[in-house]
């Protein structure tokens, strides 16, 4: 027997990510978001859904880029944080020591601590209703040197992914948990 | 130090599910998708790309409509097969004794052994290059029964989600994990 679910979209495990983003003032933010996705694969599009009364909603706004960042379990505290408290009255680089480095192709900086950075472009828009959908093409990714073998093979054993359940539709109710490779 | 990567949108882990449809002729068919996501939270929307290339996109065609199934770690191997062989050759129900169910709002069925069950309606559809993006809004939610405690409460333990890292971007080097509650 099946029962009717309406508490949530019911679709985990997420990836879990760290995006920043900066306003035309140049000052970079950075918040945890769990709804992402791959969109294409040839070009590369991913998709990020931003609630439009988050302050960096305001900033995406303003400058149409974003860099995700993908952290791993040793930053679960980091990554707790940057979903909890708002940019608008925190520098969160500067309260968890996280290390902005200069994107390549984009203004929001790198998270230097997350193995992997993907800069975006948004392309496109959707007004869903909570959440705006934002269709991003991916135009540089940085991945972390010694993920790779000497051979020069990525060597995904080393990478501890984070992933998110959240299946009552809650914030505080967030599972983070390490996939056992 | 960080190296380029341009082999994959490096988004991981992304979920893996069972996605059900069904043409203007009413035989259905189901493949396996890993680039799905959340894209609203209120009303509840979800992403789904699909290659134009694919059987399965022509069904979606017809009707607007999905069933994105939710399998666990018990369905591996029906899991790699509905992502291998072709709906246009093969009754992937009938091979691998997966159990249509009707479903209350849309066309195409539910996979009665995946333990959740989300249909959709598309609601917009984005051209981005190898794959096109269907953004969907749910309709209906399906749980099994027996992933709930007796007071009601949705027992999460009970859930062997799978999960997806394809990161040298080749569906044979697909990597479906366990996930580690």
């Amino acid at each position: 027997m099946k029962r009717q679910w309406d508490r949530s979209p019911f679709l985990y495990p997420t990836p879990v990510v760290l995006v920043t983003c900066v306003g035309s003032e140049g000052k970079p933010n950075a918040f945890t978001a769990t709804c992402v996705g791959i969109a294409c694969e040839k070009p590369f599009f991913v998709t990020l859904s931003v609630h439009p009364f988050l302050y960096s909603y305001s900033l995406i706004m303003a400058t149409n880029e974003v860099v995700i960042n993908v952290p791993t379990d040793n930053l679960l505290e980091e990554v707790v944080y940057c979903g909890r408290v708002s940019g608008r009255k925190e520098d969160k680089f500067a309260s968890k020591k996280l290390t902005p480095m200069p994107a390549s192709k984009v203004r929001p900086p790198l998270i230097k601590e997350c193995p992997v950075n993907i800069e975006c472009v948004v392309k496109h828009r959707l007004s869903l209703g909570l959440h705006d959908l934002f269709v991003c093409e991916v135009v540089a990714t940085h991945v972390d040197d010694d993920l790779f073998t000497q051979e020069g093979k990525l060597d995904l054993h080393k990478l501890k992914f984070l992933a998110c359940i959240k299946a009552t539709g809650e914030w505080r109710n967030l599972r983070v948990m390490y996939i056992n490779q």
